[in-house]
């Protein structure tokens, strides 16, 4: 057992524990003494006997569909409608079992029931163990635009059991590592050499690898969201991969897994710091090798995307932050600079290149 | 111009003037470059050419149906779609001009439209001047519960005309009044007073005397939303009178006013204080005279409601708080304590000479 505590307008800890039965004391010690669960169909298939284990504290469980299509405002009036015929006060806590879609789900439910519950995050998929859990953010699609609607909102704390990944599948598994590399690869020269040189390990899932990357994940997006939580500049530099990723999510109406679309943008936005003098050759092959040994998209090409599309949605996007688009570009190892002076002709060129046209 | 400044999570300022045009400026000054505005039939009708001068910012307007009914989940939907297809971003902050309603509802949006965006409230109620738009609290009612969903929000600015309050029906105005008077009797001594001193100038409306109340209720629940900006200890009492008001208000189905509700609940909650011993008569009945002389009402006689009703809300209200029914009672002037400790067979006792049966 590990715990990692993250400092921000709510002080929380992050429990990372390779299996026990240790997540029904943690409730009792935050004083949390009845819960709401949401989860997925497919979460609750696997953790059937872990969600029965907190019976005694639970008052209703919602189990959505799985994937990003439950995370809009039908699937929030539905809790609501819920928790107000529920005896839901300001004891109760929504907890999260599943990826990024419970989580975000669940963290606005919780910071706008009675202007805020308490809110517990146990999340099971790579992807939200080591980031989406993390951070606060919280929201849902709207209109198509993802996380159009959504809050800044802490946890009470969050549960990570590394062993939830072990009934993962292949494709939810490799998605999760493409942040991961992110987080190495922009944030810290030393988890990517880790990635590097325990490759083996981590694909076959070695709970001690796990336990490692997941940690250090946790312990980089910690500091930086208590330096700048509501996302107003430092954080920026976890977009890496995302300013591009999310334009081929929405090309393809998000056909596309998050992880896949990252590791694309990864590539694309690391090519545009090489085509820009900022990234060096070896940096950038390191990072294509790792995204291709654990079997992660590097291109467009083949795939059913439009590069005009996705270059239209930039340019959409700029208008929803601050009138220009911004890119995190990888300067050296663990390190990035957030700029928004690419040369559109950079980004045509590279679209190019990676859509094979 | 008066200027107050208010600390708290984000810190802003409260700008109290009688006429002018300073608004625009004061956009200029937030750097805020586009506006949305929400308001009410009644308030558009009132105030359109204010409205009109101000729209080389403005992205669009939207009028509500004037009243509670309109604070819902469907308006607040409308409102995201509109928004969804017009050029927003952070820059931009949505404008309430009106009352409550405006104001919670433009607050919740602000909130939670792409995690936070602008914020500014221009109240024209004497209820949301000296009240509710000070203190971040946003929301909307859902499932027939008053304020079920809501966030902590606070404006970037907050901008008050009190020549607006010209255009109040006597209902209106003296329906704000029992806020004020609240913030004499249990926050400030010294505004108490000069509630009592100067009611004729103030029932005329001179804006000297208005000037002067609002400003002081400002500066009350300023300081003491800065001491418990999120509404765990010290910010209840300002619930004095809130209590049985809000369980009239439901026992009722929302047909009584607000500061109605609010003026049967302070004579309710310092009868209380009275029969404990904790309040003393004449105390009690400087209230009384108060609320009399602005005709605000007293008692549930002659109302259609039933007392039962109200003493039933109030326990059903305590599964929604900490379990406990809880009242602030006033002890002396200017002052109150909060207490759980209140007997069930004292309110009944009230309670039945209050509704005259």
């Amino acid at each position: 057992m590990k715990e990692i505590k993250i400092s921000s307008s709510k002080d929380y800890s992050v429990y990372i524990t390779s299996g026990g039965t240790y997540f029904y004391s943690y409730l009792e010690n935050n004083k949390i003494k009845y819960i709401y669960i949401v989860t997925d169909e497919n979460v609750y298939g696997h953790h059937k006997e872990f969600i029965n284990s907190l019976k005694d504290k639970t008052l209703g469980v919602k189990v959505l569909k799985p994937g990003e299509g439950s995370k809009n405002i039908n699937t929030v009036i539905d809790i609501y409608n819920e928790l107000s015929i529920l005896d839901i006060n300001k004891k109760t806590a929504i907890v999260s079992i599943g990826g990024g879609v419970a989580g975000d789900i669940c963290g606005f439910i919780a910071s706008t029931y009675m202007r805020g519950i308490g809110l517990v995050h146990v999340p099971t998929s790579l992807m939200s163990q080591c980031d989406s859990s993390i951070g606060g953010k919280t929201g849902f699609n709207f209109s198509g635009i993802k996380n159009l609607i959504g809050t800044f909102y802490q946890p009470n704390f969050v549960y990570i059991d590394v062993n939830f990944l072990k009934t993962l599948s292949e494709f939810e598994f490799r998605n999760g590592l493409a942040e991961v590399i992110k987080y190495g690869y922009v944030c810290n020269e030393n988890l990517f050499r880790y990635l590097e040189q325990n490759k083996k390990g981590i694909k076959e899932r070695e709970i001690d690898k796990l336990l490692h990357i997941i940690s250090e994940c946790i312990v980089i997006k910690g500091k930086i969201v208590e330096k700048d939580e509501l996302d107003t500049g430092e954080r920026h530099i976890l977009n890496f991969g995302h300013t591009i990723g999310h334009g081929v999510e929405s090309a393809c109406n998000f056909k596309i897994a998050h992880g896949e679309a990252v590791s694309i943008g990864m590539n694309f936005e690391s090519s545009i710091g090489l085509k820009m003098g900022l990234t060096d050759y070896s940096c950038h092959n390191r990072l294509v090798s790792l995204l291709r040994y654990f079997e992660l998209p590097l291109d467009i090409n083949g795939l059913d995307i439009d590069i005009n599309k996705v270059i239209e949605f930039l340019n959409k996007d700029k208008k929803k932050t601050s009138g220009l688009v911004k890119f995190v570009l990888p300067h050296k190892l663990g390190n990035a600079i957030i700029t928004t002076d690419v040369k559109k002709s950079i980004i045509t060129e590279i679209g190019k290149e990676m859509s094979g046209r």
